[in-house]
């Protein structure tokens, strides 16, 4: 299968994103681990001058640092060099060389990847942990990257899978190519976020065809110009690992344990995302106020996202709308009216900006001993 | 009936209120007329040091014009005078009266109002458009002074029904002295907003028995400490008047036409909240993009309250979450995968933080042509 | 001599001030104490609804706590009384006794104070420390006051002496009766900032004929829509006592202890104002820069007070201006170019906000060690 | 005379520098024209990946639209080239290009230039308004490129003559070959801000030896990170030029006519400084107040800078300390107590942040008719 990239990129880059979702603390990113996992933040699609980005690797670095995040990589494209007058033939490895150089006094994983581009209906893929990338160079060929990339044990995710500059729906069209791609074990992941835009018709694909749940920048210019001062932070991959290591990473995307977040967004599987928001709430300072049958919870978020609940106890709220925020890295005093006095309370919310399926919350529940 | 009222005021102020409905515009409260009618923005529940409030009524014409608002009344306890020390035997005209004065040279309406101060089950009314407050005054008889509100063609509405001083449930006790008032035609409207608590069951209570909705502060101390600096707009109580009048407000209060506002979150009947959340939202710059088949619009938010809405189509969105908001004064970019070039869409939103009932919430729909 | 105060208020109240002084920290007031004395953070003139203040006289104990103030006093008119139609004849201890109740369970001292309020010549003057303000009030004889002020041990100072409705020059008018007062032990202090004014010829006065030096917010209104809203800090006096305590506040009064400070603007005798200065800059991590002859300081400002210097020394500075602020609260790395390894530094630095008399400015020195 | 660079920039880059000339506004730098002259506000000293700088150089075309520039120059190091490696042997017009392309929509002058890069006495030289950047490329000699430069019509200066890297005193080594550069009209320039540091040393030589006065950011990262969130805004270059066009700059330059900036600190001649000044600050609405001898003036700041100012009339103020701020693109209204009515007031002040010599401020009169 073959592809002329010549007409690709005229409207290469989402030229905006929908600025709504704004509900997300400053400065570092924030979310707890699970139980048994450490949460890794990742961002694993990013650009740099070595392919169309505008910057030098070193400043993806520095920006990573500034988010708190814990792996990025730098997944340039392996066909597409607007810069090749001036960075003639690279070494496709050379933007994770310098990356990991930059990062070496700190602790932030820098992940190699690279992306293979190509036109309707392939689209693009990122492959990560290759050891490699100048192999998977073949532009005159679709399906040889990704031979190449299982060769060398990558991790391959297809990246905005309904971008309209390929797909003038809007939709992901879930080609032979892809079909063939997943059914070889050369494809395992697809972005539901890219670059601030959500598609619920990837989260349906990704969840019927089993493929791992990612959400990325995609970063071309500034995360601060793109992302940081239109009130945003940019989307990441949470990554469920058994340790903070890029084999702790490796593992825990083959086997699908990620969270796509985008501000107050979270689309996962439920497995994930259901511990992922009940360990971001703490619940403290658990009381019934005076002589009344009020019972007062103190909930703490953990995380650097506001998490929006809807109340789905039998129980209602003293003073609290149904539909309540409980603010990034803030608190909220709730109070039940549970009619009688407790000795435990079984808090159920629904959180419903976190999706588990298409238009589908999971509903979060947190046993509470009333001391 | 009589009532005592020496220990009634042991837990007088709602201590705090939940702070999470931050998503408010700094300044100005703004909300839209809708068809027919003039919006008023009214909060009908304040204290000065006339009763138990702190500051002169004067300070409470100037919050009220940093505000934006159209009205206000100061609702003086007419019973509970905690400073009569300094200020003895008041008449009770008198706060009136002095922010009459302030409001002069103001386009702001002031309406002669007092609160009826009674402990449970009776609680706290307030009575708007009286003519002379000191014959309300009858701390030995709780029957009376409604008695008199009537004789005086006021409108009268009960405060806080669920506070838990009165109500150690937290639930509204509607007892036999409300059903008497409400079918002496003594008592019309009720508080499903007080001081940034919001009461499902309240507004049960209102839609069952066709009680005026009504949202107010109950500022004692100051708006911008209580409010402001939280990062809240305090609650008022839009009226939708056929003029913006006394006689204007006062035919619109009795018949029903309001809706209760804090923050972000509004509770109001259907046939005019609904009008009110359209009227918020203006559609413009309607067009499909590019040679896609998705169409773009741009929702324009009329209203100092970010509106948040989930997408009720069979239509998606590209980029955008099913759930989303359009900021407060601000604007959104919407992206409708149609699949198809349409001629006309339907929009269909439904409006998550408007109360309609217990639960409910109003789906509002928008008819757009396509240009 | 006798005075008429009917038409005594017709510009009573400044209406504006000057907003430039605005280089202040948010939140609590701040400043170092001094070698040998405790700095309390005073505003000792203030009104409240008990003469012509808008706000009962707990809202000023809680605005003080907020600025973390160490004493204030509420100062109200003995014979301006607007008021009087609602809270006729008080006993004009009464706005004492109140805030002293707010106050009782904070570390706030509340200082008994009357304004003697008079036309020109003798204009406005308080009297603090006083034991029964009742005595005080003799409308129709302005000494009388001052009489009985003495006799109950008050401090009493001149408040703006250069207000234009009392002295259309804008000048403070040092009458044959303020000559007279003085002269009895009377009159000891006066204000060189009132309400965010600054007056020079005061200040000279104040020095000619030592008068101690007050600043005060002479706040009627709120202190957030009057000063904190506009960037700025209310007036106030420090005060440099050997203990923090009524008894140590009016000795330290009574021997002229103070500085007048308005945001970056410090007003005081040199004797003062130098050592507040000194102790408001500490300085850190003295060394020179790699093989240069550059000295590097790091100077921490002790103080809410945005600090702007001069330099004063032969040795010229590497990248700073020789004008240059060290930030409120906040800290600069200034760099000397010493063109030889020092043993020690003497550090001269002219305090330009800082006066000591009419258009002069301390120059304080800091005597480094070099490690 | 040969230069050796291999270890040149050991401490290349400027690590920090003061933070404390905080005093501007947010956004765009904005300064009025003078008569006979359009200002234009230049950065003229930048660094991209094309010599040791991290960003493409679209991101500075960007970066200059955002803080509203007129002109920039991407002056990159001809010999030091630290991405050679990936940007192997670039023609050193790349970076010149590349900006011109990007800007060719946008009203921004990008000016071809070019840094000569030596180790001491030699140091750096921007030379601006050359045709083609390679024949300056002599690594061995350090005389030739100035030739070079001159032949083409280059307006060259000398970039931070104090770097206490390349003179440990922190004072600019006016060294032999400068003095050959001068004589041989080789070098025009000399900075006197570099990257937020001021060299009060380097503007004493500026004088003496009739160099044009420059400031400039000398870039290599983000703006935004450098500058901006710190609360600073680059330095700049205004250049007072006939015409806006690079013919107009070039005329300006090579006559001296600049004044350097950065946030609130201003250096340049005289001739200049005091137009520039006297230009930012216009005078509205004047009159006496009320019955008073006090002359109020609303003075309305048009640039984008702080600007403070001593009082060096007889007339004192009233409320106004004599150390004032005109906020940048704000206002004060200042009140001047004349004692008695004028018909016109010589209003003289001294701009103490503007240095038109080493610890010399300008006095700028404004003559101003009472109406």
């Amino acid at each position: 299968m073959k592809a002329h990239i010549s007409i690709l990129f005229l409207f290469f880059v989402f030229t905006c994103f929908a600025q709504n979702h704004k509900h997300t603390s400053n400065g570092e990113l924030l979310y707890p681990n699970i139980p048994g996992y450490t949460t890794l933040k990742t961002d694993l699609h990013q650009h740099t001058v070595f392919s169309d980005g505008k910057v030098w690797p070193t400043i993806r670095v520095h920006e990573a640092l500034r988010d708190g995040l814990d792996v990025i990589s730098l997944t340039e494209h392996l066909e597409y060099q607007p810069h090749a007058t001036d960075i003639p033939h690279p070494d496709r490895n050379r933007s994770f060389e310098l990356a990991i150089a930059e990062a070496k006094d700190h602790d932030l994983l820098i992940v190699h990847g690279s992306e293979i581009t190509r036109r309707a209906p392939m689209g693009h893929s990122n492959a990560l942990f290759i050891k490699d990338a100048n192999p998977l160079l073949h532009p005159k060929d679709s399906v040889k990257p990704f031979v190449e990339a299982k060769k060398q044990g990558a991790f391959v995710f297809w990246n905005h899978p309904n971008w309209s500059a390929q797909s003038p729906t809007g939709n992901p069209n879930y080609s032979q190519f892809h079909k063939d791609r997943v059914a070889n074990n050369e494809l395992h992941g697809i972005e539901v976020i890219n670059s601030g835009y959500y598609d619920k018709e990837s989260l349906e694909l990704a969840l019927k065809e089993n493929l791992v749940i990612m959400g990325t920048s995609d970063i071309h210019g500034l995360i601060d110009w793109d992302y940081t001062e239109k009130g945003n932070s940019r989307p990441i991959t949470l990554v469920f690992a058994k340790e903070k290591s890029e084999k702790g990473l490796k593992e825990a995307l083959f086997n699908g344990r990620t969270v796509a977040v985008f501000n107050s967004l979270f689309v996962g599987k439920e497995e994930f995302l259901k511990p992922l928001i009940k360990a971001s709430i703490t619940i403290e300072n658990v009381h019934y106020e005076g002589k009344t049958q009020i019972l007062a919870l103190t909930l703490k978020n953990n995380s650097s996202s506001d998490l929006q609940f809807l109340n789905k106890m039998n129980y209602s709220f003293y003073g609290e709308s149904p539909l309540f925020t409980v603010p990034a890295k803030g608190e909220l005093v709730l109070k039940v009216k549970t009619l009688e006095i407790l000795k435990k309370l079984d808090l159920k919310l629904e959180a419903i900006e976190a999706f588990i399926a298409p238009d589908k919350n999971p509903i979060i529940d947190w046993e509470i001993k009333v001391e």
